[in-house]
């Protein structure tokens, strides 16, 4: 993210602008998982964070606040980053890699996960890397660029015995957890109808000098993989799946305006879906890089549930035909990695819904997205 | 509508079941347009409800809340309605018609115009014969089911020398002329995407007996036209390009799902599609009588505004980025007829935003949408 789409991100967020980054914001959440509840004082899962980005801040926030987790390394490729880092985390030398000598962590006994967090296209290699090194990993979503790249991370975790989890920051989040059961447990009866939509207006129309930012990743095609679908439309994607607890059996679905021609020569700008599932409950989806929304909602038989905000990094605030949904503000990365991380110094195998069988789900039903836009027609997806 | 739709809307309207009605639902909103307002002694507008139907009912409260109006007479096929209305409107015998000798109105002084409230299909035929027997006519919404049919109204009023108003309630509630105006004037900035939604479950899914109900003209696409873009769709229509005042430049759209086969066998059960409008914004809609819905979204440069309820008969409740927006509930059908009484008693013309050739823009949307549903590709409207 550029400095403006972080300053409209915030603001979207109203915690004010000025001198905010998005970590900071983040941080500013109550750490509900810190403090007195830490009674974990055995060995620590070791954390090598790849790739230093925005969202690695986060993650570095998380791993602080975590109980079962460390942040013992890091990857990356700007030796400035690194020396900031290292000072700021107090990391070791030994634990510091760049891209080219990566796999020598093969030998290092002080790092047990590699986290990825690289531009969508290095998802496969850096996984596929970590996992010959030996190491267990968590990649960041989308899983990778395409279902086989998906496929491979699969394999190459499988072959060398390591454990493999996708960022699904959500899937440990209260607000969440209830939409899942709402949905699942038919709380209101069947729901029929999903409505979900996540946006962020990345540029300033008013602004011509913000016309493109060749920096930012997420609008180079051969990086990202896609727009805002790859992004922001994947978590309308998971909460249409864990709300419904299905999987969608066709897509249909248009691209948006394209309003900045110059920033969104490479992506989509906008993009609109619909996902039919076996139930017959149909989820219609809006994601996009124009505008702000960040909403859910959820029609069933017999009442309705919804958030707003609803998928971003919240604080989550809803409500249902029977009242008010809230729950205690948590640090998502520490609450996702605490738990994780449990999991595997425990030896004991990851929950289905956050593995890579997960990610190349929802990475499949994104090629059947922009394959439905493409060829305006409805793409199966059985 | 069937006693069980009628029964899930009011629900829908959380106003209760039991004995209730759409109707008497409707009554009890406090009338404002009524009480200690009311100056206007001169000569009212007579006007003759053509089609006795659920919401002539909510015309004939309107009627009686109505300043410069006044229901002097129907027209209805059915011997005993005309019956139960002549005794609880005090209607001359003289003023009562049938469908066959209708055109006898022509001789009628007492009448000055006919409010057709008849299936979509037959809104053409009787605006036709109204304005031919010299009467101004108020066509409900949809104006007909063809650009076709829209265009012979048109030309029959003007030939005849009479006015021709579609039934926009919306364009007369003080809660939608905010919509137009934060979204006309740019009160938030330009609005860049709209999220629109109106949905009613019409049937139970549960009871298998409700699966198909042969006297609701709604589900016979002769009568109809088609499923409930016709009805519930266009307010989503309506409402995207008045806040916008701009006109779609095309459209695409795609069926839903089908989940009760038999009464769904000639239209459609629900529709979604998305708008292109002019300045680049996207308008991404929803509409069905399989599950319920009633949201209205806008996403602006600098903020947002939203209705929840939004499109049905209300009360009406939003909000915006600078809080809440909320407005005294008033009889919507009372004052959009006392807008337009008082103008043709007047002898000045209506505005366009709900003349014929208003209506006439809705019926080419909803043409294209159908068309884009089809063929399954983009159909331009310019």
């Amino acid at each position: 993210m550029d400095s403006l789409s972080r300053r409209l991100f915030i603001e979207k967020l109203g915690l004010g602008v000025g001198s905010a980054t998005l970590i900071t914001a983040i941080s500013a959440f109550p750490d509900l998982s810190s403090g007195k509840d830490k009674f974990y004082t055995g060995k620590k899962l070791n954390v090598a964070l790849c790739g230093l980005g925005n969202y690695a801040e986060a993650l570095a926030d998380g791993l602080s606040g975590s109980q079962y987790c460390h942040l013992s390394g890091i990857v990356t490729g700007h030796a400035a980053k690194a020396n900031t880092w290292k000072t700021k985390y107090a990391i070791p030398d030994k634990n510091i890699y760049n891209y080219q000598n990566f796999d020598n962590i093969a030998a290092n006994k002080d790092i047990d996960l590699v986290y990825v967090v690289l531009p969508n296209a290095l998802h496969k290699e850096f996984t596929v890397r970590a996992a010959r090194a030996g190491k267990h990993v968590i990649c960041e979503k989308p899983m990778a660029t395409s279902v086989n790249d998906c496929q491979e991370m699969i394999s190459a975790c499988h072959k060398a015995g390591v454990q493999l989890a996708i960022g699904y920051r959500l899937h440990y989040e209260p607000t969440h957890l209830e939409l899942k059961r709402l949905g699942q447990e038919k709380v209101f009866g069947q729901v029929r109808m999903l409505n979900a939509g996540l946006g962020y207006q990345t540029y300033d129309n008013k602004k011509k000098e913000d016309s493109f930012n060749p920096s930012d990743w997420r609008l180079n095609k051969v990086l990202s993989g896609g727009g805002p679908l790859m992004d922001l439309g994947i978590y309308c994607i998971q909460a249409s799946r864990y709300v419904l607890g299905e999987e969608p059996l066709s897509v249909t679905a248009q691209f948006g305006p394209v309003n900045n021609k110059i920033r969104f020569a490479q992506v989509e700008e906008t993009i609109t879906w619909q996902m039919n599932f076996p139930s017959g409950a149909i989820s219609n989806c809006i994601t996009s890089c124009g505008f702000n929304i960040d909403k859910f909602y959820a029609s069933a038989d017999d009442g309705f549930f919804e958030l707003d905000p609803a998928l971003s990094y919240g604080p989550f605030k809803g409500k249902s035909s029977k009242g008010t949904i809230e729950f205690p503000v948590i640090n998502q990365q520490a609450t996702q990695l605490d738990a994780i991380g449990k999991l595997i110094l425990e030896n004991k195998p990851l929950p289905n819904h956050i593995t890579g069988e997960e990610g190349l789900k929802d990475v499949k039903i994104i090629e059947a997205i922009y394959k439905a836009a493409e060829m305006s027609k409805k793409i199966d997806l059985i």
